[in-house]
């Protein structure tokens, strides 16, 4: 019967790690969404392209060699897909048993990581929205993803922390040594506050004023915004690492919980701004509104009182 | 062991809720596309705001003090982070042991409740769609989600029933008394019924016949309607407050069940009706034949039979 | 204790079903937008209308009688709704214990398959876009959903494997016979190529070149693939049938990693060979790349080396 609860324990972390990538998978439509529904008409389609493009390089690229360079896995995921039931079984004792670490299928946690990887890309992505060639973009993403990426998350953790080290954030790394996940998220914010300036371009660029941009797609940018509030939740609460205990699945409500907040605070704030700094209320601030909460959550999502980082992000 | 059992079930129960407020919270889109879809295009950007926008601000009220009102709990959710994992464990003695209540995060409890609170807002919405001035209409959202609700909730069910009274179903309290979930529904249904009336007016205002509302995007209008139907599942399926046993599994899954069948008859029925009464399928009559569906099941998802249910909706 | 893993067992099964079955409903969303996204303006009024009319007619036929016809359940699903918890705890037991066949919800088993029946009618649905009598389509899918599948159906795994051999795939049938999964898939797969080469018919009907088709929308072509890969993740994943085990928790994982790599290897096929063949990354082309990649891998999801299934798929 202990084995029997450790079969359950392992099948639930595993779902886990399964639906918070599918949801984390689902920024992709999200930020594809939402890029397509900022920029010109004109270049919708390119900008699709990039997108879906760039989430399937990177998903090859770290499952050919990206995975292998960070953990020492096999190239191509060699062997991934056998398990050994009772190693595993026995691999719950070196764990601190019940209470410990996950343990969990190593394909599902390469599944979240992958989606983690592409996802990133993507922000990178926005970043550059309509500023750089298709190709350039693809042939970066290629070397990105295969190899920068998955070689700094090596030299830092290898293979102890599941997140690595995003390669901007390479001046968060000397700052805020010690937690993985505040070094990805800083990275992350950072990208995201370049994505946010990105998306801004052209709106302000001539006298000050707001421009509408020819040809942008509202409903298609607001529902970009909120496939990533949903996307989110995954992508943070999938970062609590385990699920099976009262003390972590209590985690992971919680990020759930403050993800929710702080998106909501994030468009509270920057409608307010937008009205006094602009007399109206905004959709496109309300957008980047939700986005800056988001992102500033991603760095301490189980900060309890999100009310304030999100004011400062949508400001 | 025995308390790995409670730490196994109340992580699937967190997990429960929080998979069904996930969905629920995605229903906030599918309100978006829905409305966006269907008024006039000069109005589009407005409702995708005041979408947004009071979904936020129902999350940020409840949040603040919403759920202090209604159940005790504490401003800004003091406290609601930590966990005490031993009083967890005792409170499943308290709870009937295995198969009684569900023992799970408030967290997670918290969260279902405030996606649910901001979602029953997005339902007002629809019902004043290019009906009522924004900011009108955002002070509203304030006052119903911090005050109104969480009060006459208290006053009904002072924390022992998870969903609320909603104020507009004063008249349903007092013909059905008895049954919380019923109660909600009620007013959800009432709710929705404005809304079906709403999105049809100027359709059928000039001289009987159908019109189309010009800037209508019906693929927008599908998508939100197809949102709102995985949506409620979630919706639906969380209102059984609880998966880890074996009875309340099977609940779960007949409540999916039956909400599947009813939007899918629902859109049977209207196509039926719309071919007999105007000689052609309709696709808005489809689109609100489902919502009718859906919210003819909400009132009561386990019955066995909804095809009755759903074509008096929908007609 | 060991009936409360049971219990524990029976309602992550059940949960697993429904989570996979709101991905696969999911798909329905993805198929119209996608569809909608590819049609001529003009007629994106129609394929919404039929997509949303054909899944809810499966709907409803496969629980009229489409599934008493497939597994002797009762018409209308008479006695679904209850469930006996000592017999469904001494049905382990006859299931060979704690890791051998998955005990669940019958509910959520008519869940999951209505879905996948409905989704399955979707994909018929894409191969005729443009070419049929909406009523003569609709006529086919009552007659297709609710006799002819469930009762080939019945003919070949009479209730033991959950999903019935499609209509189309006699041939299939006849070479690879010995596992329901994969008939079901290369039927999926003939009809899913039908659609493929449906959505291209018009682009080089005329003179050999790539030729706009007016009013496509190509950000809701990318949605629609975008969801329909989210979707395809519960349709693949549901397929395992347990997920209560480790063994068969891994499994599903591994389902989850393949299915995102096929879809993955497919559009960077696509993209190579639009670039050899057009000189041009062809988004059309990215998409059906997309599709091809998860049509090839549903034929076989443990598969641990998806590119070269998708390569063969996207050329």
């Amino acid at each position: 019967m202990q084995e029997q609860i450790y079969h359950l324990q392992f099948a639930m972390d595993t779902f886990y790690f399964l639906m918070c990538g599918v949801l984390v998978m689902w920024m992709a439509a999200g930020f594809s969404m939402l890029e397509a529904g900022l920029v010109r008409a004109k270049n919708t389609t390119e900008i699709l392209t990039k997108n879906i493009a760039l989430y399937s390089i990177a998903c090859i690229m770290y499952l050919i060699c990206g995975y292998y360079f960070m953990y020492d896995g096999g190239i191509f995921l060699q062997g991934i897909a056998e398990i050994d039931v009772d190693a595993t079984l026995a691999s719950f004792a070196e764990q601190n048993e019940f209470t410990g670490d996950a343990v969990y299928s190593g394909a599902s946690d390469f599944f979240f990581q992958v989606v983690f990887v592409a996802t990133a890309m993507s922000i990178v992505s926005g970043a550059v929205a309509e500023r750089m060639k298709l190709w350039a973009f693809l042939a970066f993403a290629v070397v990105m993803t295969g190899f920068i990426y998955p070689m700094q998350g090596s030299w830092t953790w290898g293979g102890k922390e599941v997140f690595g080290l995003y390669s901007l954030s390479e001046l968060g790394f000397l700052d805020f040594a010690g937690s993985g996940i505040v070094h990805m998220a800083g990275a992350t914010a950072a990208l995201a506050g370049v994505l946010l300036l990105g998306a801004r371009k052209g709106k302000y660029s001539k006298d000050g004023k707001i421009n509408a941009i020819p040809g942008a797609n509202m409903p298609l940018a607001a529902l970009g915004t909120l496939i990533l509030w949903m996307g989110w939740f995954g992508f943070n609460g999938g970062s609590v690492l385990k699920l099976g205990d009262i003390a972590n699945a209590h985690s992971v409500a919680v990020v759930f919980l403050n993800t929710n907040a702080a998106a909501a605070s994030g468009v509270v704030a920057a409608l307010i701004t937008s009205v006094v700094l602009f007399r109206k209320a905004d959709l496109t601030m309300a957008l980047n509104g939700a986005l800056a909460g988001l992102v500033a959550i991603t760095a301490e999502p189980s900060t309890p009182t999100p009310l304030q980082a999100s004011l400062f992000g949508a400001i």
